[in-house]
């Protein structure tokens, strides 16, 4: 019997687990600081309700299976169709702004090879029902005061953002047409991964007549806000006017919720999924050759492809993986030792049961308390006390027997004190505090 | 397209996340008070795990699939497996005792109808590698610690225990041979489903020469444990001594861990699994018609099953959704309301960005913050301020302007306080703090 878990999925011991948690705390409370509330959904949904996003071609990267009444199932790749799903479905009772947030553990039908994940955890942040640039400026700021909370800073970490409407009015300035658009995202897009002579190439098969890859590769590259800005205003009519504006409006958000720092204007950033409407953002390292670390943006009509109404959103999500990789780089590997309270110890046998009824009381206040299965001399109870990591040992002896007194010994400063029980289990954020 | 959850399975809205984040807390809480660390494993597992302890039989209650390579795979609709896994990979490099819970998501593929839930949440407390009724009485202690965290009282709900052991011994005294042990107990598990007339029915047609089915129900329904302990005493050998010195030590554990109120013994509890080797033990309602709220006992050979060496253990599940019934039952349904902390509020559109700094600073000192995403007038704001159930408002208004102050209005005492941003900003606790 093998005793590796499934290719590509992790086992979590305890000491990859205090750092999953670790994450997952930090998620959770920057996501609560915003205001927003934890939802989650099935860990596996119809098949079609990912057909119906992704086309058909999605199947093979799912994990797919049918019950015994003939439905086909697959286990979620993404969170994305499944709010779709809970927000259509309450479109109407759901107050707004719907703010809402989850860490759902997904699967993708990777090939397995070594970095490539088939279950990870991610990051899904998201603000639907509001129709203002406001609402992308939140959500950008989210993910920027997860890597402050997590120590990583401004100068280690870019948020790179950018328009779908601003590139298009961009686009349609160097003669590109909006149906075209979309294809010309695609080539955009993989860029990064391809380079920019495979993407010249590429472009020049399908756009040269009208505008070069190298005009457009060099503009990409070396456009700041006031030229795209300048241009789409100049030549563009009020649709493009009110993009401008509303993009501007997101920077100046994005100032006054004390992130800019961590954000910058790109126009290469277009994200490869139809779906974006307006602002796109990707999170990379500034100096590490590395993979997204998230990636989100606006999309207006999510809700109305499972059938349900119109509602706008904008969010996005961060895997666990990838921020782990990055944080492995970076060697600031989080510290997540295991760790308890108090270590109850007894002098002899006899006491035991007296230790015992102490340690239950020390977690009935809450404290987390263990003490040794193995009746042994003190000595060794007071390793064990150490191997636990623990704050304080409490022990049961000779003192207990004439006095009812317990030995309190502090292991960060040495400190050993002697307390009545009853005093010292009525007060035990005094004696045992941090 | 159907907005519902798949069959079986739920979805879990703010509200109802907020509930079983609530029990999930109660569930690592009491692990953590009682020194337990906390592992994960993979949601799926190859499809051989769980029919080498389970037989192929188990299938049809599995969601399983294929990877392309053709390797087979089921969700786990359960957790022990995994943990053998675990425990077994790393036998000899973890510290004694292994104390571990989890609270996994799993899936089971029953028919799909009213309250058989697909898919659930069910925490697992074991330890591993301690051969002795402590480590027993210590995982009864963190299921009865668990009601009492939950304000469920020893008078609503019992946690019945037996031994195999003991059960063996006993019928041993009543004639049954060892072989014939694992049948016994499979009649005696089914007959709290089944009832009484339909128990004596079966015993008697496989039984009946050795000792009749009305004899046994009659002192299963009445044996109190000295009955037992002495019956097996005068009769058996060694090994029923030593199994009665042990089960009278788990009771005086049980007493001394402070949980012998929620207890009681019941020669009727013997469990279905045939992997159970001692102390067995299930929860119930003590009023309530219901399903077992949590069952478990001591595995002594699990880790062997999937090719490990022998590691002894004891540990039990518990799910979510037996839980919620009975609390529902007892109309003790968790409080768990929306609520931030505090709701920036702008008195003219000026003030917004203001407003925003304001919000950030909060937020980056901790507290959960939000604000109107549509500038309106501050009679609006303070609405929504209320219903988003914050503590405090914090108002950016004329005050600002003049002399940098901020108006803070408590919502639970409808106090009105001002204060210098800076200062409040500096000591959000004082100011802020509950």
């Amino acid at each position: 019997m093998k005793l590796a878990p499934p290719p590509g999925m992790r086992d979590f011991y305890p000491e990859d687990m205090r750092r999953q948690n670790w994450l997952f705390d930090a998620w959770r409370n920057v996501s609560l600081r915003f205001g927003f509330e934890e939802y989650e959904g099935p860990i596996f949904e119809t098949l079609e309700l990912y057909t119906i996003k992704s086309g058909e071609e999605i199947v093979d990267q799912l994990f797919h299976f049918a019950d015994r009444g003939g439905r086909e199932f697959a286990i979620r790749p993404e969170m994305t169709p499944t709010l779709a799903r809970l927000v259509a479905a309450r479109a109407n009772a759901l107050p707004r702004p719907i703010k809402w947030f989850s860490i759902p553990r997904m699967c993708r039908a990777e090939r397995p090879q070594r970095g490539r994940l088939r279950e990870f955890f991610q990051w899904n942040v998201d603000i639907l029902g509001v129709d203002d640039p406001l609402a992308d400026a939140e959500v950008i700021a989210v993910a920027a005061e997860l890597f402050r909370a997590i120590g990583v800073t401004s100068d280690e970490v870019v948020i790179r953002y950018s328009s779908r409407r601003l590139a298009a009015a961009v686009l349609q300035d160097f003669g590109i047409t909006p149906d075209a658009c979309e294809r010309a995202f695609q080539l955009i897009d993989r860029m990064e991964k391809r380079g920019g002579e495979s993407f010249v190439e590429e472009w020049d098969r399908q756009y040269k007549e009208v505008v070069s890859g190298a005009t457009v590769l060099d503009f990409l590259a070396s456009a700041d806000i006031d030229t795209c800005l300048k241009m789409i205003t100049r030549t563009a009519g009020d649709a493009a006017h009110a993009t401008a504006h509303e993009f501007s409006q997101l920077q100046r958000h994005l100032e006054h919720l004390n992130v800019a720092d961590y954000c910058a204007f790109d126009m290469k950033v277009v994200r490869g999924l139809a779906y974006y409407t307006g602002t796109i953002f990707e999170a990379f390292p500034r100096t590490l050759d590395m993979r997204a670390l998230l990636g989100g943006g606006r999309y207006d009509s999510l809700t109305e492809l499972v059938g349900g109404p119109r509602v706008p959103g904008v969010g996005f999500g961060a895997g666990d993986a990838p921020l782990f990789e990055f944080l492995r780089e970076l060697k600031r590997w989080p510290e997540t030792g295991s760790k308890i309270d108090v270590f109850v110890i007894d002098a002899d046998t006899e006491l035991f049961p007296a230790a015992q009824r102490v340690a239950s009381a020390l977690r009935a206040a809450g404290l987390t308390v263990d003490y040794s299965y193995k009746r042994q001399n003190v000595g060794k109870q007071f390793k064990q006390a150490a191997n636990r990591n623990a704050r304080f040992a409490v022990v049961v002896g000779q003192e207990y027997r004439d006095r009812q007194q317990l030995v309190v010994k502090n292991f960060a400063t040495g400190a050993q004190e002697v307390h009545l029980e009853r005093e010292l289990l009525a007060d035990t954020a005094r004696y045992l505090g941090r």
